[in-house]
This record gives C-alpha cells, structure tokens and sequence, in this order.
C-alpha cells in the first residue's frame, strides 16, 4: 500500500487537532485515498496532552522535521514569520512539500516561498490559513476555475464578526464591553489588534485576491480599518436604512486594476452574508459563470483547522508524483500579473455618514450643498432630534469615488454648525 | 503547449453555455492551466443561435463524438437515460473521460457506469448534476476528505425552494397558484413533476449521499415527497413556532444505516439554511472535523452549470495521465460499504402536525393521550379559535421514530372529533 509521511512542526490546537484526526479517521481516509498518511516526525517545544503522540518520533528541534530523509510532507504551525519563514525555505529547497495554516507567513512571504516550491517541484499548500474548515481555496483555484472571477468579499475574522454580533443582537453594548466579554470567552487574544484592527483579515484577503485574480501578493497595498470604532448608534442607523455592518475583506478586479481593502461595512440586511453571526466565517465570490456563490463554515479552532491541513494533506499524497498538478496560486506561475492596486482614494463606493450638528436654522442646506459640490447624491437621510442642541444627521450617498468623499468631509467638518468628526462607512451591494 | 479535445454531445441551454464559456474564458483558463481546452467536436441534433460554433466541426450523430479519436472527453449533456446511457458507455469504452451534468443518468445507473470508468481507467465526472454552479462535489470528495461527513441537508431543487419562498412571503397563495406563476416564469416546466415532487432533488441526494458515506447508488431506497400539499395554513404555524419550511434532501449515516429522504422540513428560521429563498441551493454538510460548512449557489441555470463542466473539464486537463487521482464517488471502488438503507418508518425526527377538531369536550386531552401512548411528546402546542365548530389544532412533537408516529396518526384520524387528515411534516434542527 502507497503511503505518504508527514511531519509536523508545532504542536498548539491546531497540530494536536491534525494528529487526532489522522489518527481517528485513519480507516476513512484510507476507504478515501487507498493511501496510508502516517506522522513520521514531530517537532515541537513540548508535548500537548490533548493527543497521544507515543507511537510517533519527535524532536525539540523543529529543523530536525524539515531535514529527516523520512518525511515527505513538512505541516508547518509553529505560527509567527521569522522561523517559520527559514522553516519553510529549508523544507522546499530539501524537496518537501509544505503545508501551512500561517497566513501572515504567506501574505508577507508567499512569493518568495512560491518561486522556491517552483524551482524544486514542490507545492506550498495553505488551505488552512483561510477560513478554517471553509474549503474556500479549493473553491476559487478548482472549483470555480472556469470562471474569470470579479469580485470577492469575506468575513474572515471570526473575533470581528462575533463582537459586530453581540453589540448588534443587544442594541446597546459598547465595542469595549463586547470585546472583553469575548477576550473571557477566548475568542479575542489578550492583544487583540490583530483581529479587531483588520491585520488578520488582511492576510487571508491578500492570499484569496491573489488566487482569484492571479496577481502576486501585495499585503504591502491592502487598505486596512479594524472595528475598533464601530458604535452602537452606527448599528441602529444602518438598521434602520435596511442594512447591518459587518467588517469585510473586498477584492475586485477591474480594467483599472485591483482592488484589496477590509473594512466596516454596510450590507443590506436581508442578504445571506449579513446573516452570518458570531465567530463564523463566509466567503462570497461574484465570478462570470457561476454567479454569486457563497461558502460558510466555523473560521478557527483546532478541528475546522485541522480539516484543511488533512485536506491538502490528502490532496498532496493523491497526487505526490507532481505537486504542480493545481499551482500553488491558483495560476501558473509565468501567468501572474502585476496589475495595479488601486489606492483606496481611487476606489467607489456608496457610503453612510454621521455627524452631529448644532440646532441652528440652515445647516442641512449648507451640508447638502457642500456634498452637490463634489457630485455626492443623498440616497437616504435620516434627521432625528433636530430641536436638541447637538443634533445627529445620518446620510447614505449614492456611489461616489473615495477622494471626492474625502475632501467633502474635511470641508463638512470645518463648519463651525458640525461638532466633531464626521463618520465615514462604506456600504457595498451584492 | 499541452492540450485535451473537447466533444461535446446535446447542445441546449447547458451545451451552449458550455461552448460559450470555453470561448470567453480561454485566456483565463490557460493562464490557470497552462493547458489549451480545444472542442474537437459537438453532436447535436440542431444548432444554438445561443453560441458560435462556425470553427468547430459537428455532426448530427452523437455517436460519432464517442468514436472520435480526435475527442480525448466527452461531456455529456443531452439528458434522459435511454441513449446517454448507451453513449456514455460507449465513450467509456473506447477510454474516453466522461462529464456529465445528468443527475438521473447517475442515479439510477451510476454504479454500472463507474464500474466500467475502472475497469477503462478513466474518470467519470458530474460536478454539474448538482446544485448548479456550487462546486459541491469537490467540497466533499476532496475539501471535507480529512472529514467522517455524519449529516448533509440540501435545498437543492430551485423550483421547489422558489415555490415555497413566494408562498411564504405572500402569506396566503397557494402551491397552485405560485405554480404557474413559476411555469411563466420559466422556473417550471410545463410538467412539473419532477421538480415539486422531488425527483429531482431525489436524484441528486442519491449521488451526495454516495460522495458523503462512500456507500453505492441506491435511488431504488430513497424516500420522496414533494412540496405539492404543504399549505399557507402550515406556513403560518410553522412561522409561530419559530421554523421556516423548506425542501430538503437530507441523508445521515449512523450505527444503524444511512438515511435517504427527500421532503418538505421544518427548520428554525434564523438557520442560514432558511434564508436561502427563490431558486438558490444551498448544501449543508456536518462533519467531525470541520463541523457545519455550508455552500450557497445558483442551482441551475447555462452558465452556473457550465461553470461545474468546465470545471470537471479542468480537472481532468489538469490531470489527463490517470482519470483515478481523485475516485469518481470520492472513495476507492473496493472501498464502498453496502450499508442498509433505513425504511424511512425506522428513521427518527420531531414533527409538525396540523388537525381540525370539531368543539366537543374533552377533545384536547383524547389527543394528548394517544399521542403519549405511542411516546409522543408534545414540545408546542397553538390552538386558536377553539370556540369555532371546526378549530385547528398545531403540534411540535419531541423526537420520535416516524413508525409510532404513523400508528397514532391513524389512531388521531379515527376519532370522531378529528376531521379529515393530519397534516403531518418533519422537524430537523441544525
């Protein structure tokens, strides 16, 4: 019987979880594969009791794993981007396939490690590093591979969508109150900049933009704003004009480029998308062929996770003669293009403002003037309260390029009848 | 450069989609591949004004097309089961890959078809036949192959979840009337049978449930009821208790066998699967490792399904050496299990059950006791208009085998007080 030998460096939740499930479905995925997928090494600090690794090899020293002439698979999820990176590289130039749930390592490194696997055959599979069990790669780089896909937008931070969940379900709560409940609950780290400020987001974007497109990865271009200043009030207007926020990775590919932003969003709410509720994860992909499609699974955790890694697993050990079979990016590599990408201030949205306004007479003429003056249309406008003395004025423009926008609030906030900021979130249709 | 040669038998909405997507997207599908797609030949009775096919060769004989060595797959499109059957076994004979979009050819003579593709080496593949343009089959076979899949529940007929949707949001038409409004429409054939009551969806359960579990094709054994009885009346209760009834393929494995139905269901309302609505698909799929994924689609339609041929097509260019990379029923052949397939009397669910009483005394506690003869507990209860002579009764049962259920439903039917039928429709939760 063929067999493949995988060795695994780190040992978290997620390597404990691909060690328990190669061990529990071993039958399964030999009725699957015909293909015996054994541990032949483990590389890690310690040992984590959540799995019984007595029957496998393992080292302390993880670069052990990527020179052991026993393995033909190196499963990277040590995490992190300095060793990680050295990890990776040793493996591909030993003639290992690798794979990886390390979006950060790929978002910042991919290139680099992609033209490595070219040049030794080999494939760098990160199924795992996007939307944890959502088979969201294989969907884009085979599955839709007919299709010229147009636009993509996810939610792919689970820590962000949960937080937008609970403040939006108790109509009240503050992003601080929702954030240190879920900190409690471990679905926020005790740093959560990564998540609530877009950076993970920003990593998967980078890579599913990269395989939609087949435009090499540009984590160095992406547009990126985190939740961190979504309210509540925010939540009752976008409610009220038929839509519910929700923070999104975008990319689209236009004649003019392409663009790669995360950010709050407004969506109506009667979409499938804005039914997506706490720490889970969907992807919509807009594509010529097929239409608008949608794929929605748990996006973290050590099962989904491991379902991904085992699942490129298999694919390798199906087809372990040639790891080129897919490329590794969706496209051959000679096929990637360097489109531009556009800045944000060259992108077109519609967008919802706030602001709030001194009851004095003629202040809304002298906002809807300034917005006519840059070719904004109001779509919507909602005007509560008009007698109190610090009035609240939210708007939904009609689609409008993000520069004029720009300068049409500096100049909305320089009149003496507006106090404070104005609030600026994108609304997106689909 | 590489290429594989296209033939191309049935040219109707499909074909010509096919035709025209191969067109349109070569240049996309070569930066993706690598690999030139070329159509050597299309059988067809009559010519598409839909497509241009002035450079491609064609015949009136379809057989033709599987004896052309010029044709390295054929892609099968002209439905029915009579002469595709013939056709495609011949193309697998003469070693041909096949893709097919025919879900009824599968279903009822797929395991004599993907005996011969072994015994021919050469991959039969049918990404097409279900649920449109979701890459569904790929999401099981390779995605979820790390997964022991325990459950998966589809909408996956679009004239049936349109019907339901449009009685659902008017509150009050009937199955009739939406019917025709379908038929103008172009969502239902003129004969509507296969599609409301559930063929169709039978069909495609067959080929998921075979993908899912690795068990043979046993569309003799699947249950089916269609949508043709469900009722406002019903709709306005389910809504009370908090579900929303949908069209549901849905097949488990467990110690005891598989389970196979097609039938209307009860879901709770806020499950993404509830708001899937009009002619989209969507397949949800537990499994151990991943949990609940869920992919959403167009069902039908010339360019969702082209987009599942081509990319079949793809797959198969990809990987011409061997058609057996990937198993066609997504397990090795010698690794099916002949599981019994459950009489649908042995399966177990709660149920939605609707009765008229007359306004007698004493009427409520005579269907209480008979039901909790048979085990039956109530979980909801509505009656209303308790006082008219002919008042309706709503139950939600606790879970039960569908066999207790039967025997009592007939005991309710024969008392006095009870008038007509009882409306009796499964309860899944998700």
């Amino acid at each position: 019987m063929t067999s493949v030998r995988v060795g695994i460096c780190g040992l978290g939740t997620v390597g404990a979880g691909v060690v328990n499930l190669l061990q529990c479905n071993r039958d399964e995925i030999l009725r699957k594969t015909g293909i015996r997928i054994d541990v032949a090494q483990i590389g890690c600090r310690r040992d984590n009791a959540e799995c019984d690794i007595s029957q496998v090899p393992t080292t302390r020293d993880i670069f052990d794993v990527v020179k052991n002439p026993d393995v033909d698979i190196v499963v990277e999820l040590i995490g992190g981007t300095d060793v990680a990176l050295e990890l990776v590289k040793q493996a591909l130039t030993n003639g290992k396939h690798v794979v990886t749930a390390n979006k950060a390592l790929i978002a910042q490194h991919g290139d680099e490690m992609f033209a490595l696997a070219d040049t030794f055959g080999v494939g760098l599979k990160f199924e795992a590093s996007i939307a944890g069990g959502i088979p969201i790669v294989k969907a884009i780089r085979e599955g839709l591979a007919g299709n010229r896909i147009e636009r993509l937008a996810g939610i792919i931070n689970g820590t962000s969508n949960y937080i937008l969940t609970e403040m939006e379900a108790s109509g009240s709560r503050t992003f601080d109150d929702v954030l240190v409940e879920a900190q409690g609950l471990g679905y926020a780290e005790a740093d959560p900049t990564f998540d609530v400020e877009g950076i993970d987001a920003a990593h998967k974007l980078t890579l599913l933009s990269s395989i939609a497109f087949g435009v090499p990865l540009r984590f160095d271009a992406i547009y990126t704003e985190g939740i961190s200043k979504v309210t509540s009030e925010d939540m009752r207007y976008a409610r009220e004009f038929g839509y519910r926020i929700k923070h999104l990775g975008i990319t689209t590919k236009s004649e003019r480029g392409i663009e790669l932003r995360v950010h709050p969003t407004l969506i109506e709410k009667t979409h499938l998308l804005a039914q997506v509720n706490g720490v889970m994860n969907a992807v919509l992909v807009d594509s010529d062929a097929a239409g608008q499609t949608l794929y929605y699974g748990a996006g973290a955790g050590g099962g989904p996770t491991a379902s991904s890694v085992v699942a490129d697993l298999i694919d390798l050990a199906r087809d372990s003669s040639h790891g080129g079979r897919i490329p590794n990016l969706g496209f051959v590599t000679e096929a990637l293009q360097k489109l531009p990408i556009l800045n944000i201030n060259e992108t077109q949205s519609c967008f919802y403002l706030r602001l709030h306004v001194l009851d004095q007479p003629g202040v809304l003429a002298r906002i809807s003037s300034i917005l006519a003056e840059h070719n904004i249309s109001i779509e919507s406008l909602i005007q509560k309260d008009a007698r109190k003395a610090l009035a609240p004025i939210a708007i939904i423009t009609d689609d409008i390029v993000e520069q004029a926008l720009v300068t049409a609030i500096a100049e909305l906030e320089a009149l003496d009848e507006v106090v404070g900021v104005v609030t600026r979130i994108r609304v997106e249709s689909f």
